[in-house]
């Protein structure tokens, strides 16, 4: 049983999960476990590490429309580098800083291979859901897509210092919880492109019982990933994933507004369509491909 | 650089760190990582991994006298059997319902070991800290201690299914919420006693300042752990740990109000006393010897 049926399955025995993240009295609750082998490629800094694991779950609070009040990291290594260590608690902190929200800490343990389980808590007493997305609303993308695809290209072409630092820093992003909170407000659905755009508009779809046409053309593409994959460059920032923008659906009579008060690029790339429409890109039928978690 | 050197290191980066949980502004916070190797001895179901996994976090909320809110946990396996999957699920659910808390879920990743990390947030405006404990106040055990131990015994020593059911068994526990918030309104310092009893001591002692006479003839130790080991049993109950029980000072005045109020036996095992005095088991000192997760 792959990890998508597994998530099924535990859907219909818990009420509270299903988004992206669960919800009980206001409290917003998420939690990832990253690693070594396939999250953090060579040449991730500690630093780079903490920041983005943190902020994986930082952007899940976002992306239902929630303050981040906190986040805690478990930390499990084969052996624990005082400087690693700290190197990976202030990235933590410092991704939970720009979202004013408190890293707290957590656990350390002893683990044969480099393991980081992030959980951030939120606060909202109103969750935007997977499910709103309305016949005629705008899909929009904070944003670009394609930098942590970007990132993974400078992390396996190069060895130099520069590049990695590059790398590094394309592959540290900004958890939009601040959008979200004023896409709150307006927002039907929302989620984020955690699993790339691809995927996040099938579960959008499959949530809201819609279907989509996406302007291909409109996609907001990081400039990092047309420069280091100049032919490739939309596929993979459709497909790829990795990128925690928000995709959210709004109507059109409210874009001005949310647009004057978020401090990022809202791409408007299309629009909610009936269900039997299905979800078009550029015209064809957009497959539910991308990056699957864990495998 | 061993994990308690480590945990030390990050007290000093981390103002809300520290004790059983973290907390920011009333809301409880605490997270663990188990794993196969040190923590699910051979013949563990996966109910009970579910059960203890989030029970352990669930105690640590207890040891903060805070009320428990709702618990997630991350499943991370080689491959997603649907049977195990589910057994897990409700195995974390049960315990959350012993407490009043949910259980909403939380993510899967494919990983090569099985692990789990679990998160528990809780409630509380008046935490029990571990610094507190006065002169003169009594020190209590909430219910036994070995319940553990024994159910290692029980893991190693046999394979047939009575015994196996059995040591499954032992290895649930009910994290002391309950109790955890009758003593809250009278305990000067409280901890859990996963690090068992001779380390938590240790820990209380360092945080309050202060020493302890224990009297070893008082200490409660499990039924099952006398059966399986007679000869051993003070000191396993003792050092062993991973057992979850509350230890916990308070005025002895108190000790009528919290025993009519709660639903485990509180017994006293001694005194605390100046620091001076350094921390005595039986009038000899004790080490500082116990289970240090993760090695």
């Amino acid at each position: 049983m792959d990890e998508r049926a597994a998530l099924a399955l535990l859907a219909n025995e818990l009420d509270a999960a299903g988004d992206d993240a669960a919800i009980i009295d206001g409290l917003v609750i998420t939690t990832d476990m990253l690693h070594d082998r396939t999250d953090f490629p060579d040449g991730t800094t500690r630093y780079t590490a903490g920041w983005r694991a943190v902020g994986a779950s930082l952007s899940d609070v976002a992306a239902m429309g929630a303050e981040a009040t906190a986040a805690v990291a478990v930390y499990a290594a084969p052996e624990f580098d005082p400087e690693e260590l700290l190197a990976f608690v202030r990235g933590a902190r410092d991704v939970c800083e720009r979202v004013d929200a408190e890293y707290v800490g957590g656990d350390l343990d002893g683990h044969q291979e480099f393991t980081v389980t992030t959980t951030a808590i939120g606060r909202t007493d109103d969750p935007v859901l997977r499910s709103g997305a309305r016949l005629g609303d705008c899909l929009c993308v904070t944003g670009t897509l394609g930098r942590s695809a970007a990132a993974l290209e400078y992390f396996e072409r190069s060895r130099d210092d520069a590049a990695l630092e590059r790398a590094n820093e394309l592959f540290r992003f900004e958890p939009r919880v601040a959008a979200g909170r004023v896409l709150a407000s307006h927002a039907t659905a929302m989620m984020d492109s955690s699993d790339g755009l691809a995927r996040s508009l099938h579960q959008l779809a499959d949530a809201s019982d819609c279907g989509f046409a996406v302007d291909a053309d409109q996609v907001p593409i990081a400039d990092a990933l047309r420069e280091v994959a100049p032919d490739a460059a939309l596929e993979r920032a459709t497909t790829f994933g990795e990128d925690f923008e928000l995709v959210v659906t709004l109507p059109e009579s409210a874009l001005e507004a949310v647009r004057s008060s978020i401090d990022v690029e809202l791409s408007v790339v299309g629009r909610v369509t009936d269900p039997e429409h299905g979800i078009t890109f550029g015209g064809e039928p957009l497959a539910d491909r991308g990056y699957t978690h864990g495998d």
